[in-house]
C-alpha cells in the first residue's frame, strides 16, 4: 500500500493496481473477522444448583453440534479465503462491477456465523432439518455469489492479466462450476438425514483443504 | 507501510505520506470490523417445547427485519468504504484536523450496528416508527460527518495533490452535497411508513453500488 | 511487509525493521477491533407489552450513559492510536522488551470495552460511583502502561533513530508525564460526582483530539 | 503486498513470496481479533434492587476468574503471535500443506475465547476442575497444532530459506518440543488443584513473554 500523489493518466493505472491491493486487504479483513467471530456464537453451558464437574463435562460434550458447525464453517471460510487469494492473483485490475460483486460475496461470507449459530442450537433437537437446510442452503447461495465474482472478470478475459494462460482460468472454471451443485446436493441430503448432510460438508471441507498431486492445490467447490 | 528511520525535514514528508497509508489501513480495519459485526446482532430464534421444523422455519422467516437491516447496513457501509478509498486517492497528506475528522466519521460508522439492532428488533412491531427514524437519522448524521471529512481537505485544495483536476473534486462535491439531504428525506418517510423508508434506503444502496456509464462509479450520497 | 529470505547478519537488520512494521500493523488491528467492539456492549432496549414508539424513544434516550461511555472510550482509544503511530515514528527497531511492553499496553487497551460496559449499566443508577472509579481507574492504569512503553525505548535513546532530535522526544516526555496524573485526578473526581468525572474525561478527549497551533498535534495524556 | 500482473514462471516465484506475506497478514488478523474478542466474554455483573456501590465493588472483585482467564489467554495468544512472526521469518515460501496446517492452527487459536469463557464462569465454583482441564487441555491441543505447523516446513528444510543457519532451526525445535509437554503437565495439575494449574500457566506466560540474555527472546512452549 503506497500513497499515490498523482492522479493523472499514469496515476490512474497505479490507482487501479492499488485498488486490487486494497480490495484484497479489505476482503482479507472481512474473512479474518468472520472466521474468528464464529466462536462467540458458542456460549458456556449453565449448570443447575448442586451440579458440578460431571454435569459440566456432560454439558460441554452436549455442545458437539456447536463444535461441528464451528469446524465446518471455519474450514469452509478458510478455503474461500485461499481461493479468493488464488483468483485475485489472475486479476490485473478492478472496476466498479468487480467491487460490487466482491461486496455481494463478502455480504454472504459475513452472514455465515448466523446459520452456524442456528445449526449449533438445533442440530440434534427438533427443528434440526430446517437448521441443516438453512445452513447448507446458505453455503449454496455463497457458492453462487462466488461464481458471479469469478465469471465477471474472466468473461472474455475482461480484467485478466494478458500473460495468464487460458488453461489456468479453465481449470478454475471447471472447479467453480461444481461448487454450487455440490453444496446443493449436500444440502438436499438434510431432507433425509441432517447429520449426514453435515458430515458430507465436513468431508468436503477437509478434502478441499488437503492438497494433492505434489504441491498442487485441491479443487474447491467455491 | 515502511518503517522510517529518519525524522528530519525530509523524514517528515515521508512520515506524512505514511500517515495517509496508516490512516487508510486503520480506517479499513474499522470498516471491515463494523461491517462484519452486523451479523452478531441477529440471534437464533428460540422454540417452545414441542415445536419443530415448521415453527423454526416460521421463526427464521419472521426475522426478515433483521435480514433487511443487515442488507441495508452492509451495503451502505460497503459503499462508504468504497468512497473513503476513492476520496483518499485525492488526498496527498494528512494533518491533525483530518485525523480528528476521520476519527469522528469512524465513530459514526462503528456505531451503525446499534441502530441496526434496534431496527431488527422493532420493525414490524410497535415502536417501529421510532426505530426507523433512529436508523435513518443515524445515517443522516453519518452522511454529515462524511461531508465534513471531505470538505476539510478540499477547502482551497488544502491537502489535495496538485495534479488532481478540479473537475474530479467538483464531481465528488456534487455527489456529497446530496448525501445528507437524500438520507434526511428517506428518514422522514418513516413518519408515514417505516417500511417504505427502509425500502427507499435499500434501493438507494443498490443504486449506489451498481456502477453505471461504462466503468464509471455511481454517485453516492455519503 | 516483505518476506525476507535472508537470516544472516544483514537479514537481521531487515528483520528488525520488519518487526516494527508488523508490530505496528498488529497493534493497529487490536486498536481497530477494540474501538469497533465498543458498540456491541450497547444492547437494544426491551419494551413491555402494549408499549410503542413513545416508550421506545424514552428507552433509547435513557441509554445516554451508554452513548457517553461509547463516545469517551472511542475518542480515547482513537487518541491512543494516533499517539502510538506518533511514537513508533521515532523508534528505529524493536527488541523483545519493547514487544513485551507493547503486548502489556495492548492488553490494557483491549480491556477497555469491559469498564465501558460497566459504566453504561450503572451510570445514573445505584453503584455509579464504583462504576466511574473503575472506568477512570482503568484509563489511569492504561496511561501508566503507555508510559512504560514510551520510557523503555527512549531511555538513553536505546531504540531511537539517531537523527531524531532530542527536543522531539522531550516534548513527548512532557506530555506523557501528565497523562496518568490527569487521569488519576479525573478518576478521583468520581468520589464527589461520577457524572462530573465523566464530563471532565470527555472534555479531555475532545481537547486532545482537536489540533492546535497551525497543524501541530495537541498534547495527549497517554 | 504488491499486485502481481504476471503469472508466468517468474510470476509464480513472486506469487509464492506474496503467499507468505498475505498468509502472515491473514494470520495476524485472526490473532488480533481472537485476542481482542476475549473481553466480550466478560459481562458486567448485575445488582439486585437496593444494592449499590459496595455490592458492585464486591461483584467486580468476584469476577477475578474472568480477569485471570483474560490475562493468561491474552498473554498466551500474544506469545503465539510473536512466535508465529519469528518462525515465518525462516520460511521462504508457502505450499498448500503449509496453508492447510496454518488454517488448522488458526482454528485452534480462534477457539481459545470459548474455553476462556468456560473458565471464567466456573473457576471458584462447582465444576471448576473440568473447566480448568478443558482450558489447559485446549492449549495443549493448540501447542500440538503449532508443532505440526513448524515441523512441516522444517522437515528436510523443505520450505526454509537456504541461508538460515541450521542452529537457528534447532533452537526452535528444542523449544517447541517442550511446549505440548509443559502444557499437558500444567493441565494435569488441575486434577489436584485447578487454581494452581492456572497459576502455573500464568507464570509460564509471563516467563515466556519476558526476554532474557541481553535482547534474546525467551524460549516459548508453543
Amino acid at each position: 500500500m503506497t500513497t499515490n500523489d498523482s492522479a493523472g493518466p499514469a496515476g490512474r493505472e497505479t490507482a487501479n493496481a492499488r485498488d486490487t491491493t486494497r480490495l484484497e486487504a479489505f476482503s482479507d479483513g472481512v474473512f479474518a473477522i468472520a472466521i474468528t467471530l464464529l466462536i462467540i456464537e458458542i456460549r458456556p453451558p449453565h449448570l443447575a444448583d448442586g451440579e458440578g464437574s460431571p454435569e459440566l463435562l456432560q454439558a460441554l460434550l452436549a455442545l458437539w453440534p456447536a463444535y461441528l458447525g464451528y469446524l465446518i464453517s471455519f474450514l469452509t471460510i478458510g478455503i474461500m479465503w485461499i481461493n479468493h487469494h488464488h483468483i485475485f492473483g489472475f486479476i490485473a485490475r478492478t472496476d466498479p462491477w468487480l467491487v460490487a460483486l466482491n461486496t455481494l460475496f463478502l455480504l454472504c461470507v459475513a452472514f455465515i456465523p448466523f446459520p452456524t449459530a442456528v445449526l449449533a442450537e438445533y442440530l440434534g433437537h427438533p427443528g434440526q432439518q430446517v437448521a441443516a437446510l438453512a445452513y447448507g442452503g446458505w453455503f449454496t447461495v455463497t457458492a453462487i455469489a462466488y461464481n458471479l465474482l469469478w465469471r465477471y472478470p474472466t468473461y472474455r478475459r475482461r480484467l485478466i492479466a494478458p500473460d495468464v494462460p487460458q488453461a489456468s482460468l479453465d481449470e478454475v472454471h471447471r472447479r467453480f462450476n461444481f461448487g454450487p451443485v455440490i453444496y446443493l446436493v449436500a444440502t438436499l441430503l438434510a431432507l433425509f438425514n441432517p447429520v449426514l448432510s453435515l458430515g458430507v460438508q465436513l468431508v468436503l471441507a477437509i478434502v478441499y483443504l488437503i492438497p494433492y498431486r505434489g504441491g498442487g492445490r485441491a479443487p474447491e467447490p467455491a
